[in-house]
């Protein structure tokens, strides 16, 4: 199953995509569940497929994509998870994941604007697969953390460089506010299958900046969850953005930084295709 | 005014700490300000106050403290924002303040119990200044930003020193469960007026192991708004925990681990004394 959240007619919604249609399914169901996060905290999976066959379809033109769960509590990144990235970075190996956190309102859907901000002219990409949490729980074995996934979606970790460096930690950098890209929808796990067995190409205006297999990443899905399960509780709807591959713009010579409408794609075949253009934040 | 959160026999509440005494404000506005975060973001002193004459009065004894503020939908910390403790930890300078963060979940009251995780044997201490914002926004110039705050608390940022060292971020020692207490309550800002005139002493079992004036901040409280809001929008109840100052058990010969039964103590005269035992997870 795929599931997007969106506005359609300037409602909050939720549906199951079927090629180029959705079924609305938040329509039908929001009294029970009000969002995708509820449909994931419940596994109301059938319920949603039910509500499917009786919805309103809508074409994915005029819906506007929100990020697949907009209101995660709690989203981790995960820094350097791929070797090439971490050489390009100059970063020490460590035998533990990197991790630092975004807030929800930093999210966008596909199709909005990454937002360059005034303060900045060093946006950059990072193309990576996000990890949506089913089921949630603290100190997950790692034999054990791929059942507590609900699925997956692709993401933009779009940082803005100058902020990101200006200490060691990359809150600044990482929490501007149209710079969360994460969509296009949800798959759902059992669709996926091995996480480990995908790859995320990036480009930017049609030119492959990034293209890496997932079975690269230094620590690995099932591992992430067991990490980060171990210091913070996980609940349904928490988000892993689990690391970006070699080849953002940044480590390029000449630097590659994104400038007002330029295109972003992030391609993870099987997953979905997350398409941004980038915009120059409106002066006021 | 000084405001509480806190449950008393199982329900959740907040009040107006009158010396011993506590009007249970939240019994009598509940309908209108659901927990103390409704509160400042309405800034419902004045309904607050008139509650206050009508509510019921409890003993300090009788209620349990939750956080001051329970759920903020921010919380930001300030790494070595003193000269003292940036020495001690070999931090270099930096022009920008370091910006890590710690979800709500990680929170405790006064009172409650800091826990050491099973997983570690290196917890610590880290006394600061809080400070709860009271009106959002983006971008504020560090001229308003004072005007922003609604009040100030005391806050033990304890830090589980070996899963902070992991790697260069911060994010999995500044987030176990039970580490981030914050209370007694918290003083609107009328009555403490300039958050550079106060001082900051750290207590472990009645043994001073830090003590130093908020005037030594290297970013005051001012230009940590400004910066802050800069890269995100700060909203009412978020908190920002401005930084600890030098003597932490880590950087002591030798390091002084916080250990069950100890009794931690965060001393701001002015605003309050937040205390805390230690107690090691349990088993399970």
């Amino acid at each position: 199953m795929k599931f997007a959240s969106y506005t359609v007619a300037g409602r909050a919604s939720y549906g199951l995509v079927e090629g180029e249609w959705i079924a609305d399914v938040g329509a039908v169901l929001a009294a029970d569940y009000p969002d995708l996060r509820a449909v994931v905290a419940a596994g109301a999976y059938g319920a949603a497929q039910d509500a499917a066959a009786q919805a309103e379809r809508l074409s994915l033109s005029e819906i506007v994509f929100a990020p697949v769960i907009p209101n995660p509590a709690k989203i981790f990144c995960v820094g350097h998870n791929y070797e090439t990235h971490r050489q390009e970075t100059g970063r020490a190996k460590t035998d533990y994941p990197s991790i630092f956190t975004r807030f929800a309102d930093s999210q966008i859907g596909h199709r909005q604007a990454i937002t360059l901000p005034k303060v900045s002219t060093m946006l950059d990409f990072e193309g990576e697969l996000a990890v949506v949490i089913g089921t949630g729980g603290r100190s997950i074995p790692v034999a054990d953390a791929l059942s507590h996934v609900a699925g997956y979606g692709c993401y933009n970790d779009a940082s803005v460089r100058d902020w990101q460096w200006h200490t060691q930690q990359f809150t600044p950098g990482k929490n501007f506010p149209g710079t969360g890209a994460f969509g296009p929808w949800l798959v759902t796990a059992d669709e996926v299958g091995d996480p480990a067995a995908l790859s995320v190409t990036t480009r930017v205006n049609g030119q492959v900046v990034q293209s890496q297999p997932t079975a690269d990443m230094i620590f690995p899905v099932a591992t992430l969850i067991a990490y980060i399960s171990t210091f913070t509780p996980l609940s349904p709807g928490d988000v892993i953005v689990s690391g970006t591959p070699g080849g953002v713009g940044a480590k390029r010579q000449p630097p590659l930084w994104l400038k007002d409408g330029d295109v972003v794609e992030v391609d993870i075949p099987g997953v979905g295709l997350l398409m941004n253009k980038v915009r120059m934040e409106a002066e006021g």
